[in-house]
């Protein structure tokens, strides 16, 4: 049955995933801050910024206004960067005037808290306004599902019944979801693969070859699964969509932003001028500082977050510290 | 302290670990069937068929009799296609006149037997002509070894001290070298990872993008891991660099054979095509029809090696298995 829903963000994943729910036959309403760019989803039915070779059905219409975009809503889908998302929640607490489904699709780790991004929902959105919160991951450029290239994903949520619901949204024959109960786990490997595709891109930028890569990639997941282990993940999640899945996409592809921002930083340029390069957000450089510090605090060996740290927000020089890293002792795996 | 190793075979991989061999001081001697090759390298210094870029030291010599080759050899590494190993294997013993370490840096299972590599080697080399076998495995493309790009290893043996003395053989600065206990999964995971990287090579010569073949690696890790344990595997070793390091390298890398293979038959051309352009062997193929055989055997489910055999080996389209294996039920992950 069609659904209204509300995608709240109308960057590249936003108006991907804004683009799935109405060829599913849902109302989609599209919340953007920015009036330029409501104007030109509504009149030219083009998002040209963050989707340049893409129409998008003239049934997608953009809002400025959260109120417009939230009445009558069955869910609400979060696709704003992870700075932005308690404010937004907060607003959107506001509105809402019955228990909703919440979704998001953002993949960063809040700065200060470490929290996850359901737990910031959770926590700005009072429980007689939600039914639950299920996170959406996997590997997923959006500029293939918007040309509805074959997609695999994962809707996570405690809640099974709200993650299957989710999964019915969105399910077509070109994007597949599979429900998965470790939100835990889906939220970090989504969060924490940016940390590896930022190394992953350095790598690429100071002339290294795939072998050196698929070995920091193996090392990273493995990093990742021990700090995703010590928050209660269950560590095959690492090994599914959201986790493998999404940081080998991330990781091989120059597509994404943080594997771009890493190969800057491999190519010499220094953090400042990659942040000025780079026109979207990139996620990977403030989820680092949280997984060190989060590392840190729990005592568990992350070598490679620790690297790109010193890297990002110490002025370790970038070719020094990925050469120790790759190069340090440790004579069996996993050791 | 240098050694005297027998490098058996003179393709690409068992050149480039000719190569790391001899930058570490040992005396290394390369065995090759095919006199003109064997002209080459002791004349040209050179293997343009296979490493066309390189330029051997002279301290490499190549043999075309075994019997040279083996004279008072530490450790001997086979690196012939898995179809020529068990005769290999046969003749080296006789010429072997004390217990000696066998290596091998093969990657593919026995047609009719099913056999892992080390299972041939430990039937055909007798207990007093051999210290251990151990198997040499990871992310590793031949081209990049051969340029000193930095590369990350595994050698595995249930020996400890074997797979010790053979990472003191081969660690240096670029070629860092980890032990593992667990042959068993280091040599399926090796010898699997062919199989998915045919379907990754499809999945692109059909136009599929990343997140496909993303999510087809990650599925696919997880049907190797399954038959891996079923044999008593780790299932933590596919997660290290034998594992998922080498599926990663191998699938996403035009220097795969298996890759290549694959991405032929995506393109519309036949099997019988695709053997016939290959000129190197592609282990994948017969992996896979080996690999059927124990999944139907042992009763595991493994339906991305089934889609592939049933178009190597039934003339099923590779358009409709692939995409029917990407769009089947399965509504949670891992189910």
């Amino acid at each position: 049955m069609a659904k209204k829903i509300a995608v709240l963000g109308a960057g590249s994943w936003g108006t991907a995933l804004a683009m799935v729910l109405e060829e599913n036959g849902h109302e989609v309403r599209l919340w953007s801050h920015k009036a330029s760019q409501v104007a030109e989803i509504n009149q030219q039915h083009t998002n040209k910024a963050y989707l340049p070779k893409t129409i998008l059905s003239k049934r997608i219409k953009a809002y400025q206004d959260l109120a417009s975009v939230l009445e009558e809503a069955d869910a609400v889908l979060f696709v704003v960067p992870t700075k932005a998302i308690r404010e937004v929640a907060r607003n959107v607490a506001a509105y809402l005037t019955k228990p909703t489904i919440i979704i998001h699709a953002s993949k960063g780790l809040e700065q200060e808290t470490h929290k996850r991004i359901s737990i910031i929902l959770e926590e700005e959105i009072p429980t007689d306004k939600r039914t639950a919160v299920v996170a959406l991951s996997g590997p997923s450029h959006a500029e293939e599902v918007a040309v509805k290239d074959l997609t695999t994903i994962t809707a996570a949520s405690t809640h099974q019944e709200s993650a299957e619901f989710v999964q019915d949204l969105f399910m077509n024959d070109y994007f597949r979801v599979y429900t998965n109960q470790d939100i835990v786990g889906v939220e970090l490997g989504a969060a924490l693969k940016n940390i590896i595709a930022v190394g992953a891109g350095a790598l690429h930028g100071l002339g290294y070859g795939d072998n050196a890569k698929a070995a920091l990639m193996t090392r990273g997941l493995a990093e990742i699964s021990r700090l995703g282990v010590a928050f209660g993940a269950d560590p095959i999640t690492f090994l599914g969509l959201s986790g493998v899945g999404d940081l080998i996409v991330t990781c091989t592809s120059i597509h994404s932003r943080n594997w771009q921002a890493g190969n800057l930083l491999g190519q010499g340029k220094t953090v400042a001028e990659v942040l000025d390069k780079m026109e979207m957000v990139v996620e990977g450089i403030s989820t680092t500082k949280a997984a060190y510090e989060l590392a840190q605090e729990k005592g568990i060996e992350m070598p490679i977050t620790a690297a790109i740290y010193k890297v990002l927000y110490n002025e370790a020089d970038v070719k020094e510290a990925v050469v120790s890293l790759m190069t340090r002792g440790g004579k069996s795996e996993g050791h």
